[in-house]
């Protein structure tokens, strides 16, 4: 399968649409996902162009998986989760639905399920502020 | 929180319960599901004692990614996979059940949903010959 130039998290890397970051690097973009499963929700992204973990490139794969790391720490340090489920979905008989690599960091508390995928955005308020307690609690976490 | 010696992971990497292998380097190993959620349900575990993503080292957990790609690549090859899903789960609020460091590699096909967790163990000779189809095709993947 071929990498498709003009998918949504393709154009959010350009800077053609807008998204709620919580970290960047040379290598990885992580940003809020605005259909969470819970509070929280995040996505990780390699800058790369790989369609998923069937072609993405080593060294790719490993940033991408060291950020989920430190996302899964993030989500203990900022929002107090008792847990992180991570999901990653490949081809959309595996549940992918946008064709840029990428790995769903959710938040979880003890006696709270995932919700299933809405398809309703979340308050644009509670996502940029939930972005913000993030990017506060990583210079905790890193320093 | 720390790591338990005696959970059931530990105690197949030990030798002390049985496992259908289907792929083992110095750093990980990979078996079968014995609960599978889809056909060909895989576990890719590090060999180092980890408790999930938040306490395992960097290299570890590059290893154990390096074999996450590697055994999705497998499930096109040897079971034509129309898709992957890849599931990791952290702590009991996030659905972690076995507290060593476990990722689920899910063979999907189109139109075939994610069954749920059944807690119904699988016929031995289906998970037996599942792991001799991965075993065989690893070589000519790998080839």
């Amino acid at each position: 399968m071929s990498y498709d130039e003009n998918n949504v998290f393709a154009r959010i890397l350009r800077g053609e649409l807008p998204s709620y970051k919580v970290y960047e690097t040379e290598h990885v973009l992580v940003f809020m996902d605005v259909m969470p499963r819970s509070a929280g929700h995040m996505l990780v992204i390699p800058k790369a162009k790989a369609r998923n973990i069937l072609d993405i490139g080593q060294g790719e794969l490993q940033h991408v998986f060291s950020a989920v790391q430190l996302m899964s720490r993030l989500a203990k340090e900022a929002l107090g989760a008792d847990g992180v489920s991570i999901i990653q979905s490949n081809e959309g008989a595996g549940g992918q639905i946008v064709f840029h690599m990428h790995v769903h960091v959710i938040p979880r508390w003890n006696g709270i399920e995932l919700k299933p995928h809405s398809g309703v955005m979340e308050d644009a308020e509670v996502l940029a502020s939930t972005a913000e307690r993030y990017r506060e609690a990583l210079s905790r976490l890193k320093g």
